[in-house]
């Protein structure tokens, strides 16, 4: 039989909201998650985990208390676990984020950006 | 202070061997690792872990041994843990890894094509 990939821009037409991650795939007890975000995220880390993002297209900046990273299309950065960080987009842009099944998008907070958690498409 | 993104066509320029990953980051006990491929690799599985391989540009196919599944730029697919495969790709393909620190490429099978684990460019 003939096995089918996850094709990321495919997935990218499933959804439209920003900042609401939505799973695409498991790897043992990790998951891969689209999201799309615009403008400022809220403050937040994650207690017990490290976080991935991967930029598929477009450009995005993640700030922390002590400066930031500029990530563009075809790079990642591993947030340390317990970090505070803030994401933001000017525009429109699409990552991929890897982390481990039931983090929360808002991390150690919870507010109206907290989405859904595991949710497929 | 500015950090630095990790961007795959720049650390790409850092090897060109075949079938020999790389790792660029670590997300826990979780790496990712770059890998140029070309050519048939050889059948194995992992006893312990599933594996994501993501391509990043040009085409391949993992062959299972009840199928096979395609896979270009913009696609990923995740092995289950346990299942033989063994990828192929007919030009050379660039591909980004996912697995637990310390798997080796060749999962249960040691031949030629074993390489160095753990190598971070």
């Amino acid at each position: 039989m003939t096995y089918t990939a996850i094709n990321f821009k495919e997935k990218l037409t499933k959804f439209h909201e920003h900042w609401s991650p939505k799973v695409i795939a498991e790897m043992n007890d990790y998951q891969f998650k689209l999201v799309k975000i615009e403008g400022e995220f809220v403050w937040h880390h994650h207690e017990g985990t490290d976080e991935v993002f991967l930029v598929l297209e477009g450009e995005m900046s993640i700030e922390f208390h002590d400066g930031e990273v500029h990530l563009s299309s075809g790079e990642m950065f591993v947030i340390p676990k317990g970090v505070p960080h803030k994401p933001n987009a000017k525009k429109e842009c699409h990552v991929l984020l890897v982390e481990p099944r039931g983090v929360s998008n808002t991390g150690n907070t919870e507010g109206e950006l907290t989405a859904e958690n595991n949710v497929w498409i």
